[in-house]
């Protein structure tokens, strides 16, 4: 009897865990022999499936496999990259069917966000539209927390763990020095469309006067004066005021701040730093020092400080997918399913890919503040438990000992290549 | 007998681990009861000396101060304050006098960097030069490494752990990115006048090919021609191209690089971000989409990834900041001595005051590479033993759980006030 392949990929912006997926994948899988071959992974996500251009993890020792589960980035390389629909480049279907027809590929995982859950979804049709069987199961991660249906998404956990943790020590070390020194202090976090990374640096706030004083969500444009008035009402009270804010911060005409900023000197449009707008306006407006702060890919890739739960959650889904895909189940996503939240339990749920792919989850309103700055109890309720329990990576010489794969090549079959 | 009180307090900025020392400065004099009454603390810093705003950490109980030594900022406040020459302000040396005599002062500890123990040296010099005796012993703090006789800085080992660490876990993010995305990363870290922190950076990479694939330090005037270049054949090369840049690079006329990038539209100097303006420069001139990051105040504050060896080593010398003193030696300052580098051990020593105030210890040349972009196999020795180790803080509902002290002041005995 033959015994199909499965196909594994990473796709979009890469997670301190995304790892611990594809972790639970190849370990999972090589619990049934009897029905999936090798796991063949895309080098750079669907790219890989594209070009012919695969990696042969059946070489990879058990270790080996193991230490993904402590290590960040995208161990088979990920990328930005769409399919279109199937009516405007059927080329690209067809490619993929002949790709996976050459290398017996009868599974096909992708573990993404919102645009790779579609790209699963267009692959989980290329069986009915086009005559070619393939199990798709697409696997949750993104640090934006937005994908729709399940309770909160692999990558997430971390990343808030990471941002709440360095805005309670760096408002210690603000609050120190504002005295004489600094007196503002501005963490500018991910989440281009929705507030959810920002809300989780209000974790670090355990009692009134603790940093963040004021957080700025992509959630509410930009109210220049109130905004200034709480910014000085925390120095008077606190000495000291600490922001986290989103990249994606609109102002009060709906355009990205960090895009409102003009040119500079040299003729280059204000680039990203937000965060250094906002502090820059309080310098102005209101005389105080300040120090900013971009955490950009180091609060993605902080796999030191990961959460547990997240760690668990990232292992559990990927394993629960390759149980679905033997189970036969074409189209569908394995989601986390909040069983309880005092004490918090979770199961794992599953979701169709339809309802998955593009959709957009926002922060509730009900978990800002009335005032906008600020997080409220319920968001408390939900954040909390995403953040819970450590999972240190080994350390060698004192650093994370990080793993390397050997990610050797499938030997081509085919003689053709394909642009993308 | 007369059992004098002790004055503590903390200058400069802060680190991960200035209340290690803190916290044994506290638990060390409570073993020396016949010698040593009371630890005042300074609020502030020696203005809180100067202003007679004193906290009394004997209402502190002994939890509390056990706390101290797993938690960042500074506990008691920090200032950034330089006393005058005796002759140039005599005032401030009087109204210090005033309060030392007020309290029972009769020992001062300095808890600081460069500028921090030029102040101790002054106060030590008031016993001989205004008639009051006061112990005065300096205890070495500083992430800059800077400063000399003593082998190097406690608050360094901790930041270096952190940017090592920072750029190993998002140099695996960029290499899994690059066929579609980011090329480019570039990590702002601190250290204005030397480059030992982005040194530090260096320790991440250990096989050819590994991030950092550049480090620019502020021993070295940027050249752009050649900068460009070593970009360009990384990622010919590897695909991506990680950088760390010192917060002081100079251009080649010597100029702060931060400062060099004119006005933007609003009029505003173009602020630090020395990082976005090197991250830029490959944008403009090879076409490379980037990120960046500036870890600011996160990579001083980050106690949560410190190195254990860097705590055992602010503890130790603040310990013997207090052993120095009840053996009445003036005008000093622990230091560590490196006294085997394989394995490592180190010991405590002694420095003169005079000898370390508003000397800096810059990198030796030795410790970067012949090409000016990276580090030696040298200063791979010197750095390693610094990040040995972890220590990590207690955790409760997944966040560092820090101390918060008490602080209460002691009661005012003088009448005026002081005006800084």
């Amino acid at each position: 009897m033959r015994i199909p392949n499965a196909f594994y990929a990473q796709s979009g912006g890469v997670t301190a865990v995304i790892n611990v997926s594809a972790c639970a994948v190849l370990e999972t899988a090589r619990l049934f022999p009897e029905r999936i071959g090798k796991v063949l992974a895309g080098r750079n996500g669907i790219i890989g499936a594209l070009q012919e251009d695969l990696i042969d993890t059946s070489l990879e020792s058990a270790a080996a496999i193991r230490a993904l589960r402590h290590t960040p980035g995208g161990a088979f390389g990920s990328c930005r990259y769409k399919l279109k629909g199937l009516d405007q480049h059927r080329a690209q279907y067809e490619r993929l069917i002949e790709v996976f027809r050459a290398h017996d590929i009868g599974y096909f995982f992708y573990n993404g966000g919102n645009d790779s859950m579609d790209t699963a979804w267009k692959v989980s049709q290329i069986g009915e539209q086009l005559g070619y069987p393939v199990v798709c199961v697409g696997i949750p991660k993104t640090v934006d927390n937005d994908l729709p249906v399940t309770d909160n998404c692999p990558g997430f956990g971390s990343v808030a763990k990471y941002v709440a943790t360095s805005m309670r020590e760096a408002g210690l070390d603000v609050a120190s020095m504002a005295r004489t020194s600094t007196k503002i202090f501005v963490l500018e976090v991910m989440g281009r469309h929705a507030g959810w990374i920002t809300a989780a640096c209000g974790l670090a706030a355990e009692q009134e006067g603790d940093a963040p004083h004021i957080l700025l969500f992509p959630e509410v444009p930009f109210d220049e004066p109130r905004f200034l008035a709480r910014v000085q009402d925390c120095v008077d009270r606190f000495g000291y005021c600490c922001i986290g804010v989103s990249e994606g911060l609109l102002d009060a005409g709906g355009a990205l701040m960090a895009e409102s900023g003009g040119k500079d000197a040299f003729g280059h449009s204000q680039l990203g730093g937000v965060g250094q707008i906002v502090a820059q306006l309080i310098k102005d407006k209101l005389g105080h020092k300040y120090h900013w702060a971009l955490a950009d890919y180091l609060q993605r890739s902080a796999r030191h400080i990961a959460s547990a739960t997240d760690v668990e959650q990232a292992y559990a889904v990927g394993k629960a997918a390759v149980e679905l895909a033997v189970q036969g189940r074409n189209a569908v996503m394995p989601t986390i399913v909040r069983a309880s939240e005092n004490p918090y339990r979770w199961e794992i749920g599953v979701a169709e890919l339809k309802d998955v792919a593009n959709v957009e989850k926002k922060m509730p309103r009900e978990f800002i503040s009335a005032d906008g700055f600020g997080i409220t109890e319920a968001c408390r309720r939900y954040l909390t438990p995403l953040i819970s329990g450590e999972d240190f990576p080994p350390f060698r010489n004192g650093l994370p000992d990080y793993g390397r794969l050997r990610n050797a090549s499938v030997t081509r079959k085919l003689s053709g290549g394909f642009t993308i």
